[in-house]
């Protein structure tokens, strides 16, 4: 797999890692960033994150192999559709984004009418996030070992799969294949509600008790430090799923609760127990 | 400050950390677990936590200086009541646990009878806690730049406070003073919430979802990890306080649910940047 070019849409904590790590693994020669904010695409650039950046999309796009649009959500769909036709039938394209039905219906209603001359394109999700943002936090190894969910729908051209499989596990990550509607109700358990929970964990800590504050609090509320407007379009994109996890999640508060309330030490018990499980079933 | 011999009632991860630590500090000659099962209290001899141990409490509290119980909170109270009758009046005792009204109430009425002839007891809660159990994890720096709450009531000699205060100094911590019923509200928030939290969020994630989780559910649910049964005793007896801080966040959560059905983005934002603002307000 090489690809004399690569464009990256979006050059942030993750279109920068993918930069860097697709160098890293040879599998490019120039890699142009596209963005809208100059100062940000000359940081990437100084960080070796891209070896080229536009503010033109069809600069960046017309003769990639490969294009990776990593902005937030709520523009992915919009530019996979602009970069699919701007580029040759043979180009590859995907994403990064957190939450795949929306984008994938979306890329896939855009690109009905042009099969065989436009890009194809496939949704994946790299399970590798931070609450740190921006390509100064850009890491070649940040997928390492990470899962890449790939999530092929009944449009994707079987051989695109494949290489999208291959391209990130090229940048050292494992993949996983699931449908874009089935990966959305997943990650609205796993990833979406810890972030929602941890945000109203301390958002009712009052600043003043901060200094009582150890590693359970920090842990359990890191990801709150998260950039606002990302979670924001995550969580709304996510709507139905994620409110599905809340009601999940209230369903056990409410029983912790009444609980507390009787004093049922065996019933708390219970309720820790069940959480110790699943969480020593992952381990560290 | 100098004790020829101390006693630890408990050589859990706590115990045997008090132990390494003070011996770090040069505190003490003779550092005496006291314990029910032998084989705990050999590996903390083994780990250097205790110098000896015994199964017998007057032979640990009889000659000791200072005393430190840490034991789970519920029986926390009897230990110091015991330990107090067993040693002389110029005994120092301290505990460790995680809440402090009941105990405090518990050792003041049990000392009641015995001012000047039974030793003095102050409270406190080192906050350095961690999801690992026993002594095999006991390390002597746990307490460094730790937080340490210690909790005079009226009933406490001011020297034995100040005793207290320097003591868990010389471990390397920082201390604070607070009423034990104050403190159970504020660690309600800090920490028992953020437990309770993680558990109910670990509980309902199927275990075939865990190849999907990453970073993000990984902290939030770190905490699930920790022991049952210290948990279960420590929700137990924090229950008002710690219904108290349940409410707060299940009113919360009930604002980020009727934002999310309404699909309302600036509520949603709204309640994210709150939290991002006390999160950042820590650090790391």
């Amino acid at each position: 797999m090489y690809f004399p070019q690569v464009a990256i849409i979006g050059v942030g904590l993750l279109g920068g890692s993918v930069g860097l790590a697709l160098q890293r693994a040879g599998l490019a020669r120039r890699v142009i960033g596209f963005g809208r904010r100059e100062g940000s695409l000359a940081q990437a650039l100084e960080r070796k994150c891209i070896t080229d950046y536009t503010t033109h999309l069809d600069e960046a796009v017309h003769d990639a192999g490969l294009v990776i649009v990593a902005t937030p959500v709520e523009q992915t769909a919009d530019f996979v559709a602009a970069a699919a036709k701007g580029c040759g039938p043979g180009t590859l394209i995907t994403d990064v984004g957190s939450t795949k039905d929306s984008i994938c219906r979306s890329a896939d209603a855009a690109l009905a009418g042009g099969a065989g001359t436009w890009a194809s394109f496939v949704g994946s999700h790299p399970l590798a996030g931070s609450e740190k943002t921006g390509p100064i936090f850009a890491k070649a190894n940040l997928f390492d070992d990470r899962m890449v969910v790939v999530t092929p729908t009944e449009n994707s051209r079987p051989d695109a799969v494949e290489q999208i499989d291959t391209f990130w596990q090229k940048l050292g990550a494992k993949t996983c294949r699931m449908h874009p509607a089935e990966h959305d109700a997943a990650v609205a358990i796993t990833s979406h509600l810890p972030h929602l929970v941890a945000s109203l964990v301390a958002a009712i800590t009052p600043e003043e008790l901060l200094k009582l504050t150890a590693g359970g609090w920090q842990d359990t509320t890191r990801v709150a430090s998260g950039d606002v407007e990302l979670w924001r379009q995550i969580l709304l994109d996510n709507r139905p799923h994620v409110l599905l996890a809340v009601e999940k999640f209230a369903t056990v508060l409410a029983s912790f609760r009444e609980a507390l309330e009787q004093a049922d030490g065996a019933a708390i018990a219970q309720l820790l127990e069940a959480g110790k499980r699943t969480r020593d079933a992952l381990g560290s």
